[in-house]
C-alpha cells in the first residue's frame, strides 16, 4: 500500500510507494559515458574560457593561467545576462522583464577526474569558501532578487562536461521553489516563533528511520515526505538563515559530512548521477534601497544542502500534476544508506 | 537578450530565450525505438490485462473480448489503490493519508500503431466521449479530490507501451499545479468577475503572435509565457469549467482542432514525443456531503488541453529553482507552427 505525505517545508503532497522487495536494480538507469572531446575546465585551456571573475590561486600569479585551485568563469551560454537594467513592463495580463541576471560556474578543482566525495576536506572547504565568497558579491547587485546554486554531477544529471564544476544563477524575482519555502517557515515561525526546520529537524532526530548520519554539526536524512528515492537533506542544527555567515569550523563540518554522504551515495547506488542544492536566504539588498516582502522573510528561514540522486525514471504523475512519486519509502533509503539490509530488517 | 515573462494562469516566471538563429535541430533529441515485445493493450490479449472497466464495444458482446473501439482497464501497477476508506492522520509536523485513488488506462484505438493525429474524427470523438464518462465515474467517489488525464505519447514522454492510451489518476487532494490555476482563476474573477481563460485568450487573440489554429470553436495556441519549447494550449472559446458538460459538437471541434494540431506537430517537429494533459475544473462531491474551499473555486475555472512536446534537455536551471527555460520563443514556435519561415519572416 502506497502512502500520501505532507512536507510543511515545500508545502506538497507526495506519494510513497511503501511496497517493499524492489530491488535497487530498478531504480538504476544505464548511464550514458561521458563523450571524450576537449576540457574547457582543465590548466592550461584558460584561455579558452571567458576571463575568470574569482579563482582561489598563489599570490602574484596572473588570472586565467594555470595554477588555480579554484576558478569562477561566467557560464558562456548563459541565458541572462549581466549587463543592462532592470527594465519591467506589463504586457496585458502578462508581464515582461528583460533577460538580466549572472551565470556563472565555479570549477572545483584542477583535477579532471576528480569526485567531489574524494575531494581532500582543505579543497571542499576552499569550493564553499568560493561559494560563500561569489553569493556575497553577487547579492551586492541590487537587481538580483534571488542567488541559487546547484551542482549536476554525472550524465544523467545533463552535466556536459565531466570536470567538476558547480553552477550559480542570479535572478531579477524569487523562484518558485524558494519562494514556498520561505513562505512556510515565515507562516511557521509567526504562529510558534519557531524555526520550521529546526523543528523538523527535532521530529527527524526523535523519529531516526530517516537519518543518515549525524556528526554532531550536521545531520544527514531522508525527509519522511520526499519526493524522490534517495533524496537527502543536509541540514545545519544550529540556527541560521544565510549560509554564507558560516563560519570556518562549520564550513569544515560541512565538508567532511558532505565527504562522507556523497561517498555513501556512491557506494550505494553506484556512482550515480544528482544533482545538489544549496538552499539558502534571499539577500537584503533591493532595487529601491529599502526592505521588501521577500527580504523580510529572510530570517525565518534556516539553509541547508538537498541532494536529488537521478534514479527510476518518472511516471508522468508528477508532470502531470505536480505530485511526486517515490518508488522507495524514505525510511527504507535512509536504512540502505546507513548501511543496513532493510529486508533483513523487517 | 532573453526575456523573462509572467504567466498568470500558472503564477510563474518563464525565461524565454529570444536569442535567433538557432536551428530546430539543436532541440530535437534522438528517439530510442519502442522495444518489440508482446502488447497487452492488442486485441486477443484482452485476458492479459486487468478486466475492463469500460468498454467502447457491439452491444452483447461480452467484456475482456476482442471487438472493442475503447477500451478501459485499471493500471496494473497502480501509484494509488482502489481499495480503502481515506485515513488522514499527522504524523507529528509532517501528514499522512493511506494512498487511496485511481489509476485508469484508456486504450484508445485497436490499432497498435495508430497515430492519434491520424484518427478519423469520429474515432477520436469515441475517446472523448470516454474520457468523460471516466471522469463522471470517477467524480462520484467522494474520496477523490481531483481527476487528472494525461498522455505521454513516445519515447522521450515515458510511454513504455506504444499502442495509443491515456492515463487517468484520481487522487484524494488537490495536486499543486491545479492548486495553481484554481487559485489564479479565482483571485482575478473576484476581482474582475471575468474569467482569466477568456481574457487571456482574447489578449492572444488581439496580438495574434502566438495563434497557430483558429476554428471558431476552439484556438490553438502557444501562450506568450509558455516555460517549454512548442507549448500549446487549446482553448476552447465558449466560457465552459467543466471538460464533462462538453457537448457533442463541441467534441466534434475538439477533435478536429486536436487532429490538426498533432498533425502541425508531428510535420514540424519529426514526430516529437509529447505529453498532453486535460485540464478542467475538480469534482462538486466531497468527503463531508458539503462544498469545501476547492468545491468554490471550480465554477472560476475554464477547462482546456495542454501539449508538452519533449523535445530539447533542461539546463539545470528549473530543477534547482522552478523556473523554466525556454529555448524557443513562443512567438517564433507558433510562426512555425503555422509553417512560417520566422528566419525570412523578420
Amino acid at each position: 500500500m502506497s502512502e500520501i505525505r505532507w512536507d510543511p517545508l515545500k508545502g506538497v503532497w507526495v506519494i510513497v510507494d511503501r511496497e517493499r522487495g524492489r530491488r535497487l536494480q530498478e531504480f538504476l538507469l544505464e548511464q550514458p559515458a561521458p563523450r571524450v572531446e576537449f576540457c574547457p575546465f582543465c590548466y592550461g585551456n584558460e584561455s579558452r574560457t571567458p576571463p575568470e571573475i574569482d579563482a582561489v590561486r598563489p599570490e602574484r600569479q596572473p588570472p586565467d593561467t594555470p595554477g588555480w585551485q579554484v576558478r569562477v568563469i561566467p557560464n558562456r551560454h548563459p541565458v541572462l545576462a549581466i549587463e543592462g537594467d532592470l527594465d519591467p513592463r506589463g504586457h496585458g495580463l502578462y508581464d515582461r522583464v528583460n533577460g538580466v541576471g549572472a551565470h556563472e560556474i565555479v570549477i572545483e578543482n584542477p583535477d579532471h577526474d576528480r569526485d567531489l566525495a574524494d575531494f581532500a576536506p582543505q579543497e571542499l572547504v576552499a569550493v564553499l569558501h568560493t561559494w560563500q565568497r561569489r553569493l556575497n558579491d553577487l547579492r551586492r547587485d541590487t537587481r538580483f532578487r534571488a542567488i541559487c546554486l546547484f551542482r549536476n554531477q554525472g550524465p544523467l544529471a545533463g552535466a556536459d562536461i565531466p570536470h567538476p564544476h558547480s553552477q550559480i544563477i542570479a535572478l531579477p524575482l524569487i523562484p518558485p521553489l524558494m519562494a514556498a519555502e520561505l513562505h512556510n517557515c515565515r507562516d511557521h515561525f509567526s504562529r510558534k516563533e519557531r524555526c520550521l526546520l529546526c523543528d523538523l529537524l527535532r521530529q527527524e532526530l526523535h523519529t531516526e528511520t530517516g537519518i543518515v548520519h549525524d556528526d554532531g554539526h550536521f545531520v544527514a536524512l531522508v525527509p519522511y515526505a520526499s519526493g524522490r528515492p534517495f533524496e537527502l537533506r543536509l541540514v545545519p542544527r544550529r540556527h541560521e538563515h544565510d549560509f554564507v555567515r558560516v563560519g570556518e569550523d562549520e564550513l569544515l563540518a560541512l565538508a567532511e559530512v558532505l565527504r562522507n554522504v556523497l561517498a555513501r551515495l556512491r557506494q550505494a547506488l553506484r556512482t550515480p548521477s544528482y544533482r545538489l542544492y544549496l538552499r539558502t536566504a534571499p539577500p537584503q539588498h533591493t532595487r529601491f534601497g529599502r526592505p521588501n516582502y521577500w527580504t523580510s522573510l529572510a530570517h525565518d528561514y534556516h539553509w541547508y544542502l538537498e541532494i536529488h540522486p537521478c534514479l527510476a525514471r518518472g511516471t508522468g504523475i508528477e508532470q502531470a500534476t505536480g505530485v511526486p512519486v517515490n518508488l522507495v519509502a524514505p525510511e527504507d533509503a535512509a536504512a540502505f544508506l546507513r548501511g543496513e539490509n532493510p529486508a533483513q530488517k523487517r
